[in-house]
């Protein structure tokens, strides 16, 4: 098991799961900003398990990893397996307008031109980026790790909101784990308009609402919708998601808002300064752990998706 | 321009919006079932438009339709631009269970490496099936034209309601075109039990609620919808569609339900028995007309998106 | 060992010669003509044979053997094998006139995009056929085991018959293994002509002829054949091919003609009502065993040729 | 268009039915045996026809042709269509026995992977091998050729004739066009015997006899055939091909064979010193200059099959 | 002509020399760091010329150029030409050591599979990169921009030294074209020893010495070579290079040494801050646009390279 | 371990150091030059090593190489690794000219192509040939096995010279394992002028110099070379390298120029005629075997390089 620049506290965690030590290799950058990557051991006729988030920087991250992929393969390892418990991307899954690129499409072909032959990930934004590969893709997802959190918190009267339209088959999944209902933020432009109007469908009122989505980014939906909940008369407002992207005025957002907890996985690493006293982090590490283990011991993976 | 099996009449109303004339080529079926295909005009050289819905028998039109793109570049045409109103199988573009296929993903593969250049088809299940291909989509959608009917029909107090927990982008699109809120029917399982729970989210009530999906196979969401609907008070329930599949008890479910209108647009041909009074069919033919016609003279097909 | 719907009986009894169970899996048609497989037990890093024929409903079995490949391959499995006792479309296996497909090639490249590792077959239309491969093909011939139920039948004085000019080959193989002399029907239509002449060319007096065919498909030629055959004072005709199509009049016309005994394989499963008494099915199941349990051991599959 | 080093005078004659020059080029081949190959005119953005047969010696030209095209590619030349007179290795398009290669198809291959977009060629082997390729291949013949010739010449009572078993179907084309029946020159090797036996099936007696096929090799079939056949009774005996390789011994057994004359194409060069009274050479130059003209000004090729 | 965000100046000088416009596009980078590309005017059936060196930030500039080039693809631009005037990572072209990457294999694999066309850039750290293309590769070099200014600068008595071993075939270029001779800095490392040992070979005593090298990146070797050379007599030392990348402490080791005149291109922008009077920088602006030129009307580019 | 014709007697002698056999196979070319294979032994799942230089009769050599990969592909060998000891065309990497080939491109692409999965090889004409393949390349070097030569000699006073440009890498690389300064032989050819200008650049005088380069071809630099060396005040020149090939007047050259001893390796095999006194052949085999060992058994080839 190899593991690059993203996620190292992650990967290490990973490491001491499986009993096993990560390979060694070095990763620098230059001062004119390539990648020199060594791999200081050999991995001839080795299957091989890279983990890497390509989160912020995204660019960076992708081009460590197609490095990392490329030297694998010359170096003859016999199977790639990449670990990508955050990808990078997955939000431009579609062309939205005319003449855009489909980012995480070019990403996944990339990935497999360079030379992987197996990619285990978490939670894409959409579960058909599965089909942008046709390597085979072990797609775990969070929700369960998350549910548990709050069924263990002992919470009652939930309802599970999905933050936008796009959102809500992600939370009628958890809310079946959680066995409760469901409410959906709309948001609309109407016509000759400048703002956008924010609607609440489904009955939140007097509930604990857990606002769930695949990634947060910079956190303006779910807080103004917190806000907007609380409003008309929500209990309290929880959110969680897989991927902790906290970009931007992410943090500052989530402290003011009325959301009282945000948990989230360790698929991205929270450096210390974006890291707050609302925040929960849950680990991924032990689910990657036996996917990897069920991978390399030819298992069925299956088990870890019920 | 050259058509299959699937839908000839829908290919002789573009024929003739074009003015031009459907190129001559046979297709027939042997007593073994294995198909034949000629081409009775030279393609040499030529920028090829061939029009195949891949609907029911969707083996055997997928088959046409990859034995022409065949016949078309082993006999030199320059271009095989093909045009599939309704895609089959594009339910199938995600692993929902372990050991699935994803064969909207094979077909897409199948139909590049058969030697498809471009592919004009309309309303995915997904719009990330899009990125199944590396080849130019002309992703287009009968949403609007459907929105027009309702439009010019002068209903009121609509309300836009998703079928299931994956239609709410659809519905909000829709909404949107009317200026109108949205609903939803959520489906659930209660754990321990056998029956679903449908939950209709958002007020319906005194409400023209107009059900929207991209297709609609055995119609038995939408009816059991409608009823429950019309149960909690709704003025009148319509449904409409892209892709009428209706498929099996589709037609006599749809005749004893609620449902007051079923709108749909002509990219699957519907053979006479399967009509009824309650059923309206708008054409796609001068969208897609006017996508081939701006594809052949390299003008933007972006103005169709709007 | 997994099979699909083409000719379950032959994989029953392969697994049953091979002492395993056939995997378990699932393949439903929806009302709308869609297949959908489901894989029920795991095959990751597993080597698997999967047998289909491509017979009569041909484009039917063709998708569900792509859509399988495709499920296999996003499972892990490591060595996809397709058993393919009878491979359809193999006529279409050259341009005949202009702007045909070469359908055969087309399914060849199908077959592998999907995912299929090596394909193991029998009595391709020509042997040529294996160079739309580029991947391993173990091409059987069931041409031994049609001979020897003709040689322990104790017939004498034989010719072996090609039923057509590209047929002479395989006429003079299997005249071979019978130490006899071979003769052929020739078929040509004169100039400013609507109908064929048929002229025999060898000498077939006082002899038992037997036909020899990879296929049987409507039977037309090989009956007329036999008919002029006794004409011309052949003692008996008897007629064999490898792979039973037997559609449309096929039946009804050899119960008709002057054929003694028609002796087929199992390559394609024959329904009882196509059955008769003058048929007799030999098993190639033995013999895709030996060429199973060799692949399956890295053994020379060689010895099974001669 | 430009010419390798197989065949230059073929295409000087077709370059001046075409009124246009030879492109100019150089063929090198250093002391240590690697070729040298530069392009001396611009070919940016142009169709360019090339012209090699891969005929002796086979593995030198068929390098250069793969040379040149590299060159063309990398020049940017738009279209590289190459005319191949004569297909080398074109008997090895199966396995004939275990372990064999498919020579045939992997210079296919090779050619497809160097850049080649197009190829005109005549008279493969069989005809299957069209499909070793899905560029798009014309696939011209020399029989109408060949057959116009006897036919011009006035011979009477032809019987034409297949030196083997798998050229029965080339003989029955040329017999339609010389309104004539086929006979057939049956060998095969009786079980613990060493030599061949000849048998000629078909009746040839007092007849002109045609022997034709695809190529003449080392013309050992043919030669002993022919003998055979004036023993049997036959008038006279005539060969012809359209690719005359006549390696080894070809002409001293021509020679002294009962061969009365021999009619060949000019598809491969034949050099002085193999020249006898016997051949007649007829230039396939025409037939190619027709199909690049409809190549390069996109008309149907198919009224040259006719 | 469209351009990317490393070097919008010189795409800028490029459009003003065609008289063209620059097409309108958009590049965002968003706080998670993804980049967000969208072309504003139809590119439909164009053929593009793309300018981007991948120069500092290299990763994320490479990213901008795989997602615009993905875009481009998808809106059906006809031919996708790159200008790369600076492509990085071209120094990680061999493996040095064990299990090394080839980078600039990797990325030359990564612009093929995203969709690019052609590829013009200048002066590869090896010619060989060009072999890493199966794409055409307009490789155009700046040693006579920069030999043309020392010409015209009047200099005399001129050696043109290469700064490393590999660099000797670029200084005798340079040097032919100033009809000069060559000298060699030759660093090498003893046994045993931590620093190298620096000898120049070659007479530069009382010469103005020019260095020249494909790029100058921390100016390291340039600046102890330059002064060794002024300790050994010679009149001036110069330096130039096509890609002045002039990374981390490069340019106050150039202040501070002996190197009279550092002479560059502007293939990569250099910032305000980093300029310094003893720098000259020469626009191959001019260069790259009559390559374009050359490229859009199909003439040859080869008058470019002598 | 299979071989070829090209060097026979090195592959015997490596099979005897690895104490296995050389696996029974035929190549035989007939009188039509087309080469016929057969591997008479079975391959099915093994680990093959086949051993070909593609020295002269270069074009040959590599179909032979072509067509045997294919055998083995087509015979299910599991992993095709080719031992390529001299690669021929290495120098033609790059367009040195407008319209050029880079054929030892191509020759990657056509290996790969044809189903090679490693190569295992020895000193390119540059090192970045490694990355024309993108399946793993054992790049091993002969430098060393000639620098112990001339080390256990006991030459004193060594100058290592490089014979051109472009070899003063090679000539540093040997010179830093004997301990010794570097000189370079510049030629060029002034303006108007139409003869080369040699010139020694570094100090020879009374110096044991060694010429070394990859290959040596005519032989006519190093011998004109050597002659000026000697003039100069040379103590003795010696000339190595790894690849003999020793093309025309290359022997008698050296048998008459001032060279005292020829020091090269047998990846080439030199016939009998070729030898001379002066001559040295070191062998390979012992190198290349310890790779093949470590290569299949997946021990780390790296040592090798140090």
């Amino acid at each position: 098991m190899f593991t690059l620049n993203s996620n190292r506290k992650l990967a290490e965690e990973m490491a001491e799961l499986l009993g096993c030590t990560l390979g060694r290799s070095s990763v620098k950058q230059f001062s004119d900003g390539e990648i020199q990557i060594s791999i200081e051991e050999s991995v001839r006729g080795s299957e091989v398990f890279l983990v890497q988030s390509t989160s912020h920087p995204t660019n960076v991250h992708i081009m460590e990893l197609l490095i990392m992929i490329d030297a694998l393969k010359r170096a003859s390892a016999k199977v790639i397996n990449i670990v990508v418990p955050y990808y990078g991307y997955a939000r431009q899954d579609r062309k939205a307008r005319s003449r855009e690129p489909i980012t995480a499409k070019l990403v996944a072909n990339l990935l497999v031109s360079a030379g992987a032959s197996r990619i285990i990930t978490m939670d894409f934004h959409s579960p058909q980026v599965q089909g942008f590969f046709d390597i085979p893709v072990e797609h775990l997802t969070g929700i369960p790790i998350l549910s548990k959190y709050f069924e263990e918190k002992g919470l009652e009267d939930i309802v599970v909101v999905a933050p936008h339209n796009g959102g809500v088959v992600r939370a009628r999944k958890m809310a079946s784990l959680l066995n409760a209902p469901i409410a959906l933020i709309d948001r609309r432009r109407p016509e000759h308009d400048t703002t956008d109007i924010m609607n609440i469908i489904g009955n939140i009122q007097g509930k604990n609402a857990i606002i769930v989505d695949d990634l947060i980014d910079t956190a303006g939906t779910i807080t103004t919708g917190a806000n907007a909940m609380m409003e008309k008369g929500a209990k309290a407002v929880y959110a969680c998601c897989t991927h902790p992207l906290l970009s931007g005025p992410a943090v500052s957002r989530i402290e003011s808002s009325s959301i009282k907890e945000l948990v989230v996985t360790n698929t991205i690493s929270i450096p210390e300064e974006k890291r707050s006293g609302k925040m929960t982090i849950l680990s991924v590490g032990p689910l990657l752990v036996e996917a990897i283990d069920r991978v390399h011991n030819k298992k069925a993976v299956s088990p870890l998706f019920e």
